[in-house]
């Protein structure tokens, strides 16, 4: 692969995760911390009418408006549809051969720490995520199974980079610790770039753990929708652990639980995140796997 | 005073606190959860437009909508200025001679575990709050000291009762034990209210800790309104711990501390309250009293 010789960070895909917003506004203000020798680095705020009314979206969620067919659809008009494919427009009009690294800011109201969501299986992100968890040894590092499944995702417009997704933080709250945390991760991919750009990044010492997502569940509902039990207090911010068959997952309104069903341990994620009841997603569950890069 | 013929269950004054709508639905569903023999109690979901799409109100804050002159005038026409007239209607209709009681029920993304703030000084409340506080040891009380002050909230409609707050919970967002927690204090004021009517509520063993609102501090900002720090890591979740002079405050974006300059001890409430960005509200200040009842 060429060298790499653009990277932007995006903040305010989501109008109400305020890490990634004021994230970007700091790197506006002092390029000097994003700046590195062997590459552009650019910011973007990707949904400011969403950013400006504090909400997560204007029309529809921007994290799901760039399919490809979408991006070319003439006749989608949504705020976000046509952000969508302006945002598109400024990643594509230039150097498009040329390898560029994408960093999508997000946050969670579920407790997932520090994750790194892998926008691809290129070597290059697996490489760059080992040079991250030997420098942040309690990074995440999460993949989707199948690449369909990202294909709206704003992260897609590259295969190179991925998600940055912290949490717990409510929506509309800026945490410090949080922030300065992320922001220390974004520096490292920076300096992770730097370093592959100039052949010096290190190899890969130890296996990976990386999170596979493989399936969302729901809430319990009723016949009209209705929620009908909340995430189980002895699961409530557990994410990343091990959830075994016959474990509590749903607690009923009536103090009744409901148990984990499934036939094989699996590893929640994005539990109780407040922007995924709209969408019918009470947690992804996820397989974990061992990857040797050697 | 009469004896209390009805207490008022209201929950969704916000439309994205979960807690009061999820309680109100599930009392609604089982009535005889909040059936008592000396009165008769309502629920009332406050804004069901706020609550169908999920954010804290649709044209205006709900809860600043009870002052009485905004209640008589016809000129203000936003949907929560007429659902606020609705709501002074339902409770002003009927027996307005007789004692009414008013429980609102909110949460909040700060620290605060359950919080019941009194609708005023009346003696009931006093006794009220110390009949919580001996079943509930945790519940911590709290006081505006100026009547004015809350005339714009919707338990202002009467001086018994008053506001039940809880969290930390992000908006749009089911806890499950908080949840229930909230639940058992709403039974227990029930209990209350029945004890107080037969005559048997118990006297107050110990001298309540009653916390005052003494006023509000914003976020450091520059000269276009921009927040210019975060709450300090040392504070954030420090909800009725004292702050005393010298102890950080705010932490700025490049990593300064701002300390408390203030020349006496409080107790900050309402610490990153999501809700409170757009007011201008990083923290409330309060004082500590000791009440004695005897």
């Amino acid at each position: 692969m060429n060298q790499i010789k653009r990277v932007a960070i995006v903040g305010g895909t989501h109008g109400n995760e305020l890490t990634g917003i004021y994230l970007v506004n700091k790197f506006d203000r002092a390029p000097e911390l994003i700046g590195r020798s062997t590459f552009e680095t650019i910011t973007l705020l990707a949904n400011p009418k969403a950013c400006e009314i504090g909400t997560r979206y204007v029309d529809i969620d921007l994290n799901r408006c760039f399919r490809q067919e979408d991006l070319e659809n003439p006749h989608l008009s949504s705020y976000e549809a046509q952000r969508a494919k302006e945002i598109y427009g400024i990643f594509s009009s230039k150097n498009t051969h040329q390898p560029k690294v994408i960093i999508d800011l997000h946050s969670t109201t579920s407790n997932m720490g520090l994750t790194f969501i892998l926008a691809s299986h290129h070597p290059f992100n697996l490489q760059l995520a080992a040079y991250l968890t030997s420098v942040h040894p309690h990074l995440k590092l999460l993949a989707s199974t199948t690449k369909s499944h990202d294909s709206n995702l704003l992260r897609s417009l590259s295969e190179l980079g991925g998600t940055l997704e912290v949490g717990a933080v409510p929506q509309g709250v800026l945490d410090a610790s949080l922030f300065q945390q992320t922001e220390q991760v974004v520096s490292r991919i920076l300096d992770g770039v730097e370093a592959y750009n100039q052949g010096t990044i290190p190899p890969a010492k130890n296996p990976l753990t990386i999170y596979h997502t493989i399936g969302a569940i729901d809430y319990p509902r009723n016949e009209k929708g209705e929620i009908q039990a909340m995430i189980h207090p002895h699961l409530q911010s557990r994410d990343y652990q091990a959830l075994n068959p016959g474990d509590p997952m749903f607690l009923t309104f009536d103090g009744e639980s409901v148990l984990y069903e499934g036939k094989s341990t699996v590893y929640p994620i994005f539990i109780n995140e407040a922007a995924y009841y709209e969408k019918g997603i009470a947690m992804c569950f996820t397989q974990k796997q061992i990857v040797s890069l050697e």
